[in-house]
Parts: structure tokens; C-alpha cells; sequence
């Protein structure tokens, strides 16, 4: 047996880091700015704990494309390096400079916000670049140093006459990374990454006008300044206390968060948990449309301050991904399987912490301000139905607060619902049955019909809704829901008492004879009911178990194999009490017949939706005849 | 000026490659697969050549898991290793075996598929387990080793007893990957990476059934036998030559791919070049929905038999991720940046080599079967639409073959349609007008009365049309095209004959006064037409322009900046040559006046699908009312 200890060859390491590193390669921008950011904290916090007596002032990080030489210079003002320095942090890859300093700065360090993991990330530069060089002084009285490296694994050392403290890096742009000399494609990246980290980035200048001095002529122009152009914001609104901001603030950072997004947030929550994980962050409740799929993604994950991705499935429950803002956690493991992520004991504490604040604060708006709650339900329900449905947790809290919005506006909790309409809408078994309707406009005449006996008719249009039906006629006891064009009414809310029917049993199969010979329509099944003689004469229904089940395997998931294809099925109710009914059974032509049977169809599947194309075109032939 | 080296510090290298070296942990069973099949295809390479003399056989790969041992086996029968071979390649991280391999037998080794690029592919392992064994032995005749590392950069070497050529590789995987124990997850993994690599992948055994032996009894069971699980296809589809392939190994192949799909592809591409850049691969053209967004990323990407992504943004021209297959080249660079690839030169030659087989295989699907072109047109029309859209090149060759169905069912490429519509359909001013409807159903009476006056009424209804004519509109000459109910006929395709007015001026003044007394609905645009007298009274249209924009605007991109959200504007034309028009002039009572002008206008709203809710109601009231 023989021991040994693995080498890491040199030579090959370069090309490595260059395929290997980051799958992208615009990434080298983030981790040099990210050191640049540490070196700064750094000598900040070595001030504030007295260990060095230099002035802190107010230092800037900056960046300069220079296109005709093709380079990109990266320049700070914090702590700088020694040559001993250089030797120990640059030299030697893979050693993190941030780690030990932590290691060294335990406790007092712990709130500084320094960022660096590992000491690789300076060496991402040689992603984009051919020859890097440092030139670097240190805030302790020693000479400046200028280091530079071509790749190879040879660098030259030499001094430097720098004499401001801090480090400047020079990248000599590869042939392959030109666009990297472009002055927008770094704007997009420094927007990108670097838009709230915590020490002043300058790039460039742009020009600001002053007021004209007085006593300027009309004809003058206004003097106009240099000034510098400070691309982030270093204290952005997560990192304050919630006690600090006015809602105009939350307002204002939303706006810096998606500059081109017109509408306003309906409403904030402030994360700030430092036990047992530390997350910081503000999520915001956008107007959201009834698609599911199109607004996923908008939510940035940070860590301290710096921009990590905009993916936050498995961190954040999937409800909530619609919703928008900022979490910044140093906690969340990155660069591991997303499988793994799901399983992480961490992940899961900061799931359901944020679980918990959504429905503490949705729980609190609906208790302080009712009415304002309700305004907003229809553009924030669609995350409270889909959470609803997808954590029990969840489930639980927001069952006092959800709301059943009636098609006259009014809003119900599930409590109310059942207290005001227990006694109408109780049918025969005890069954509590709640009608609703899913398209005011589509679904128009029954609603009508329904309001006019006095039913309360809810209007519940998200495309989960018939999920979320399922789910609370299985969690709730004795109630049933029903769309208004699922049967007519006296058969959906069944009582005791039944309609006497004007027709004799002979007349009912002389009528079930004429309509099935005109109707040759297989997909309605005719059926004879004896209602209010004031109902109209036709009215189609569709049984709303099919159709729920359809819908289900719609939307995906629920149903039952194969439902989604099956065809539509409808019945045709015809009301043997109508005086219509009666004149179509005893008009003598058979062409007059035949015409009023027709013209009664189209008027019940225009109610319903059901009249289109030919069709349609011939009873709006047959009516211009008959208005002639 | 002082030169050195950069120094590795190995300590931090472990750790390192855990974090960084892929996002993805599952990564490993891939990279370590890859080398066990490189292996093997190293020394059938080196038999085939004559360099060495031993039995190549028929090789397999062997994964095997133990989940007590919390251990997984990776295990194969190729080439193996010296003690100082693994001294070389596992001992120097990153120093790459299939690099120098490659470089030795350069000419000859060229098409053997050798996959491996970076030595580091190996060391992937830890990031999944804490102890790592290599138990080989070369094809050479020396003795077998034992290399054991835990992941610090010490390892041990010892002697072992192994006497079957090849090398087992044994990870003793970590508290946190656990879930790589479980069957199911390296199914999965095998089924993702693995299903096409090209030497045979055993993992676990599965039951057959033989038939039952002569003369067994009816109750005896039919024997069983255990036999190897292969989990992959070492010959795919596309690594053959198409002269070898039969239309159903096509089909076979396609179901192999995608085993959850059910419906048949349309036809398939074998692409295969070998200058100036590598390919293989076969397309498929599926079914294609009308929406464009929900069925990208099908195509799997891979480099000699092993699945890279399914994200093929970059490499394949935009309006052919729709389609679905497989890509194979070693050509395509990977882990670079997205904006890199876009601008790479080979990867620009791919997707124009692509973007011209896909157009030559349908032109000449157009020529070789033109009725089975026409069937199939309507499920690949939505591909082709959008490549004449995005790519000049595409569009110039599609020109030939693009169909423009009617109504009716015909199918005409431009050219036809122009030589069979020139006589009706050019204009006083020499301009074509296309007629098109973009839903038969909802434009139905439109067409009908179009047809009726002899023009041809193409069916135009992918949600990219709006963008489609507009850019047929600004490449073709003198043509336009105008939906059915952009305006009545002799406005859309004006001739020098004009219909003369029944009503003298004084009677037009009138009949404008009642309606617009009786039409309070300012969305409606009220213009008199002198047309025929059999012509509908009312009829509802919307001028093309404004609505186009609209609609340019809503599948995004195009149209005029805000033109989205812009009401609706109709114009209501009335016929005042028709007979109802003059009764409801000549009417004496008000109200008859009034019910005949709202029966009117609703039935032309209903014409144009804007008669809903209330109004609809209110209709169907009235409706009943006049059969009664």
C-alpha cells in the first residue's frame, strides 16, 4: 500500500476555469465587482473597530471600457493588497481572502456584509481576457504592486508608482468577448448584477443642467455639469428597517425594481427573519391575470445585495412565484441540484416562513380595511385559490379570509356565504347547494333567471375554480356547487314541492314526438318539465359533474382520464307549462310548427353560446323574415 | 520585476469542484458513464487498428446500486489501467486521457466516437459521494490497482485482486445525496443522459416469459428467465445512414424519443454533413397548435450519443425549436455564454444549414406529393408562417411552396391564387384585393355573402397573420388583403360602377335622423349605402387598419405603440336599397319604428358576435315575443 497526494496540474487549470467556471461567461463582471465591494467593506469595517486609523471617506468602485485598447479597467478604493498580499491571494487559486477574513473578524465581521466565498472568482476574468494585470496599494504604508498574468500559468511581478489606495484591475479583452467592449452590454450587466450592491458604482459620466444663473437672457442656454453616473442604488429598500419606509418608499423601490412595469403594486410584505435563517426582502402582490404560466419568474433572489438569479422554484412555494420583489438570503445553498434544494431542512423553514407572512399579512388586510380588500380580491385571488389548493397550510388560514364574490359585487366569506343563503338555497336532503356562475356575460339569461327567484349566484372565473370546488366540497360538510346552467333551478335545489304539469301524459309524448322529429340535433337530449308557465319555453343545460371533470383535465391534473376529449352533452328542457309549448302543440301546419320549434332551439343556444357559424347565419335569415 | 508560477492550492480544490464545477449534482453518473464507455471504445479502437491482440467481445457497462452499503457501482470491460496509469489520469486533476489519446492516434481515431474532453469529468464523483474506489485492470498483462481518496487530496494505492479486464468504479455516496441510492432517480438519470450512448448499458435484470414448453398443461405457468436490463439503444435512428432506414424505423425511432407522446410525427429531416462542421441528427415535424409558445424545447442536443440539453436557443433557428428530434455534433461549443454562441461562426453555419434542409425537404414534399402536402398543411403551417416572418432566406424558398387555403378547402400557393382571383378581385386602380376570414364560425354570414358574389375567401387563421400580410403586403406588389368584414364588398374591392340610391337625399336625411335617435351605442358608426337590394339591411363591419394594428400588437411586436389597448371602432352600413330599411322609414308608429331598427341592429350584431349578456337577453325576450 502506498499513499500519495493528488496534484492539480497547473497547466490545464486555466482552460479549465475558462470552460468550466460559470456555463456563462458574462458572470466575471458580477465577481469582480463583488471584490471590489469586499476590499471596500473591508477597510470600512477595520475603521469602524479602530484597527487602522485611515480615512474611510467615501469610496466608489469604477468601471471604464476602454474600446480602442481594448480593455476593461475595474477600479476601487478600499483596503488594496500588499505584494505579500498578491502572492497569498492570487497566487494561490482557489485560497478565499473573504473566508479568512471572516475567520479572523468572527463576530464583529458578521453584519458587514461581505460577500466573497471563494478566491476563485477573481480568476473568472480570464473568461473574457487574454492578459490581466492588477495594480494595487494597500492601505498600509507599503509600496504598490503590479501584477500580470497572460493565462499561462506564469505571472511577472513588479512595482507600481500607484499612490492612492486600492486596486485596480485591467482586463485585456479576449478576441472571442469583444462584446464586453461595448459600453451597453456592461450597462445591461452592471443593471443586471450590480444593481443594489452596497458601495457607490460609477461608470461614465452624463450631463446635468443647472438653472440659469440670474439675470440670464432669455437666449442663453442653461450651464450644464459633468457629473458622475452612479449606476446602483447601495441601500435599497429590503436592507432598511420596515419602521423606516412610508409606503411611498415601497412604491418607489418597486419602480426601480421593474422600470418598465406602468402599473402599480396593489400591496407589500417586508421579509425580515434573522432565526433560525437570515432573509431579508420585499414581496409584492402585482395586478395578476387569470393565466397561471405567463407572470412565473419575476421574483430576484440576492445574496447580500448581489443579484443571483431570477429562478426561485423550490426556494419560494410555487403559488407564490407570481408574485413579485426581492429575497436576499446568504442561507440558500446555491450551484446544488434543485432536487436536493427541495429536500434542504433550510429551504423548507424559509418556504413556509414565507407561506406564513403572505397569509398573516392577507389576513390583516382583510381584517383592517374590508372594503379595500375586497377591491383588490379579483386581482390577487388567483394566488389565494391556487395556494388554497396547493398548501393544506396554507388552506386553513386563508379559509377565513377568502372571498366568494356574488355576480351584483357583493363579497362573502365562505361563513357568510352559508349564513345568508341557508335557508333558500338548502335543498330537500340538507344539502347546502351554492350556485355560481363562471362568465357574467356568457351565462347572462341564467343568472337572470336564477336572481329572479331569489338565489344568490357567485361569480367564480379563475381557471382553477373547478379544483378549488372540489377541494372545498370534500373539506367542507353537506354542501354541493352548481353553475347556474347545470340543470334548471328546480331541479338543482330540489325541495318538496313539485310543479303540476298542464299537459296530460298523452299530450307530453304527442309533444316528445313532433320536437323529436324536428330536432334532429343528437347532442341535446330533449326533457319534459313541468315549471313556472312565466320560464321561458327552452332552455338548455349542461350537467355540471362532465363539465367539471372536462375542465379539470383541462387546466391539468384532477379530472378523470380521458374526460377532456369526450364530447360536449346537453339537455333540452322544455317547459310544458309555457304558452309557447302549448301553441307549438296545437298549431296545425306542420311548416309553422316546425318553424316555432326551430326558432325556440336557436333562442335557447344563443342563450347558452351555442348558435354559431351556418347556423347562426340562417336564424338571422328566418328572423329578418319573420320581423318582415 | 520578479516572475513565478501560480500555485493550485489542492486543499481547496475538493471543495471547489463540489460547488462549482456544475450547477447540477446528478451531472456525475453522466461524466462518469461517459468514461467508462470511452473505455471501452478505446480499446475496441486499438484492436481494430492491430495494436493490441486481445479479445475485444461484446462489452457492457454496468451500474449497480447498494443501498445498505449506501454504494453505487459503475463498472465496464474496456481498456483499464496501470497502477501508473492511474497515477496519470486520476492522480493529475485535470489532465485529460481522452485528449491525449486523441492526439496519439489523431487520423485513426477520429471516428470512433471517443467522447471525453477534460479529465475533470471523473472528479464529478465527489461531488456526490465522500470516499471514492477505482478498482482496475488494464488489457495489458499487468497487475490490477486499488485507488481509494476521500476527498481530501490524499489517496491510497494498494494492490488488488481483480483479474477480468476493466475498471469498477465504487462511490460511497454522501449523507446529502442520498436520493442517488434510489432505483427510480438513476433510472431516471440513465433514461436522460444515457438512453443512445453507444455501448450497452446494463442496469439491474428484468422477468421474461418463454413460451410454455410442448405438451404443458393448460394450468402449468410459462417459464421465466432473467435476462440483463440494457437501458440504452447503442445504435440510434440517426446514427445510421437514411439509405438504411425505413420509414417505420423512423417512426420506431420517434416513439423511442418521446414515449409519452401518442400521435405520429408528419414527415421527418435526417440531417447528416460532415463539412464544414459535423451533424447528425433527425427532425421531426409534429402536429403543431396554434400557439406558439407552449411547445419549444423538444429537441434534445447531443455530442456522440451523450444528451447535453433540450435548450437548443441559439443553435437552431428560432422558428424551428417548434419542432422536435435530435441534434448530434461535437462542433457545437458549450458552456459559453448564449450571446457568444449566437455570434460563433460555425453555430451560424449549422443554423443556415438547418434553416435550408428543412426548406428543401418541403419543397420537395410540395413537388413529390402536393394533395398529401395540402392535408398536412394546416398542422405545419404555424413553422413555416413564422420562418417567412423571421428569416429573408426562408422566405424567399417557402414563397414556392407556402399554401394559402380558402374556405372552401383549396389550396393555392400565392402565384395560383393571384392568376385565379386577378379578374375579380383587381380594383378600379389595378391593386389585388385578398379576401380572407380568420374563423369560418364566427365570420361566417361575411363569407357567405362574399361567395355569393363570386370571390374567393382565403381561411387565414395562425395568430401571426396580422404580421404575415403585412410583410406579403410590403414584399409583393400592388396587393392587399382585407378581411370579409373589414367592409362591405364594394368599398373593399371598389369597380368603377356604382349602385344607385333607392332613397332621394331628403329620405336618406330622414331615415339618419331615426336611427340615430333610436342607436344610442356610440361605437357604431352609422353609414348609408346604396347596395343591392338583396343584400342584408344592417350589416356591422370594422376597417382593417386600426383592427390589424390591434392585433399586431397583442401577439407582440409590430402594430403601433399602444394601438392594444384601443376600443373597438365599428361602422353599422345600412343597405337603403333594401325593403326592411324603407319600411322602417315609411313606419308611422314610433315604437314599430324603433323595435324594427333594435331587431335590426341586433341581428347584424349577432352577425358579428358582439350581441352578449343583457342585450342578448334583452333580445331573446323580444324574439319570443314577436313569435308569439
Amino acid at each position: 500500500m502506498a499513499t500519495g497526494k493528488i496534484n492539480v496540474s497547473v497547466e490545464n487549470i486555466f482552460p479549465l476555469i475558462k470552460k468550466f467556471l460559470y456555463s456563462d461567461h458574462e458572470i466575471f463582471l458580477r465577481e469582480l465587482v463583488s471584490n471590489a465591494t469586499d476590499a471596500t467593506l473591508k477597510l470600512k469595517h477595520l475603521t469602524t473597530i479602530g484597527e487602522t486609523t485611515v480615512e474611510y471617506g467615501n469610496p466608489m468602485i469604477e468601471i471604464k471600457i476602454d474600446k480602442e485598447g481594448k480593455k476593461i479597467h475595474i477600479t476601487d478604493q478600499g483596503l488594496g493588497m500588499t505584494e505579500e498580499e498578491v502572492q497569498k491571494y492570487i497566487n494561490e487559486v482557489a485560497f478565499s481572502g473573504a473566508e479568512e477574513f471572516l475567520d479572523k473578524y468572527k463576530d464583529s465581521a458578521k453584519d458587514s456584509g461581505i460577500i466573497g466565498h471563494f478566491g476563485l472568482g477573481f480568476y473568472s476574468a480570464f473568461m473574457v481576457a487574454e492578459k490581466v494585470e492588477i495594480i494595487t496599494k494597500s492601505y498600509k504604508d507599503e509600496p504598490a504592486a503590479h501584477w500580470t498574468c497572460d493565462g499561462s500559468p506564469n505571472f511577472i511581478m513588479e512595482p507600481s508608482d500607484k499612490t492612492d489606495r486600492g486596486t485596480e484591475i485591467i482586463l485585456h479583452i479576449a478576441e472571442d468577448s469583444t462584446e464586453f467592449l461595448e459600453k451597453n452590454r456592461i450597462s445591461e450587466l452592471l443593471g443586471k448584477y450590480n444593481k443594489f450592491m452596497p458601495v457607490p458604482i460609477k461608470f461614465g459620466t452624463r450631463t446635468e443642467t443647472l438653472p440659469k444663473p440670474e439675470g440670464a437672457k432669455k437666449e442663453d442656454k442653461a450651464p450644464t455639469i459633468e457629473v458622475d453616473n452612479i449606476i446602483n442604488n447601495p441601500n435599497p429598500a429590503w436592507t432598511k428597517m420596515p419602521a423606516d419606509l412610508k409606503e411611498e418608499d415601497y412604491k418607489g423601490f418597486y419602480r426601480e425594481l421593474y422600470p418598465m412595469q406602468f402599473e402599480e403594486p396593489l400591496f407589500h410584505i417586508h421579509l425580515n427573519v434573522d432565526y433560525p435563517f437570515n432573509l431579508t426582502g420585499i414581496l409584492y402582490f402585482p395586478k395578476l391575470k387569470n393565466d397561471l404560466n405567463v407572470q412565473k419568474d419575476r421574483i430576484q433572489l440576492y445574496q447580500n445585495q448581489v443579484f443571483v438569479t431570477d429562478n426561485v422554484e423550490g426556494i419560494v412555494p410555487e403559488f407564490l412565484t407570481m408574485l413579485r420583489g426581492v429575497i436576499d438570503s446568504p442561507d440558500i445553498p446555491l450551484n446544488v441540484s434543485r432536487s436536493y434544494l427541495q429536500a434542504d431542512g433550510a429551504v423548507k423553514k424559509i418556504a413556509s416562513y414565507i407561506t406564513r407572512k403572505v397569509a398573516d399579512k392577507l389576513s390583516s388586510l382583510f381584517k383592517n380595511n374590508r372594503e379595500d380588500f375586497e377591491a383588490k380580491w379579483n386581482d390577487i385571488k388567483i394566488v389565494i385559490e391556487y395556494g388554497m389548493l396547493s398548501e393544506d397550510k396554507f388552506f386553513e388560514k386563508a379559509d377565513k379570509f377568502a372571498l366568494y364574490p356574488t355576480v351584483d359585487g357583493n363579497f362573502y366569506t365562505f361563513e357568510e356565504l352559508q349564513k345568508k343563503i341557508k335557508d333558500n338555497h338548502t335543498d330537500k336532503d340538507d344539502k347546502l347547494v351554492i350556485l355560481y356562475a363562471s362568465n357574467k356575460e356568457a351565462q347572462h339569461s341564467y343568472i337572470e333567471t336564477a336572481k329572479a327567484r331569489g338565489f344568490e349566484v357567485l361569480l367564480l372565473d379563475s381557471p382553477i375554480v373547478p379544483h378549488l370546488i372540489q377541494k372545498l366540497e370534500t373539506s367542507k360538510e353537506n354542501i354541493s356547487f352548481a353553475r347556474v346552467d347545470a340543470d334548471h333551478l328546480d331541479n338543482l335545489i330540489k325541495k318538496e314541492d313539485t310543479q303540476i304539469s298542464k299537459l296530460s301524459e298523452e299530450e307530453k309524448e304527442q309533444l316528445k314526438t313532433v320536437l323529436d322529429e324536428v330536432i334532429q340535433n343528437k347532442s341535446y337530449t330533449v326533457q319534459l318539465e313541468a315549471m313556472d308557465s312565466d320560464a321561458v319555453p327552452f332552455i338548455i343545460t349542461e350537467p355540471e359533474f362532465l363539465r367539471r371533470m372536462k375542465e379539470m383535465q383541462q387546466t391539468g391534473g384532477g379530472g378523470m382520464f380521458g374526460m377532456g376529449n369526450m364530447p360536449e352533452m346537453y339537455n333540452l328542457i322544455v317547459n310544458t307549462n309555457s304558452d309557447l309549448v302549448n301553441e307549438i302543440l296545437n298549431t296545425k301546419t306542420a311548416k309553422k310548427k316546425e318553424r316555432l320549434i326551430n326558432q325556440s332551439l336557436d333562442l335557447a343556444r344563443l342563450s347558452k353560446g351555442l348558435l354559431k357559424g351556418e347556423e347562426l347565419t340562417n336564424f338571422i335569415k328566418r328572423s329578418y323574415e319573420i320581423i318582415k
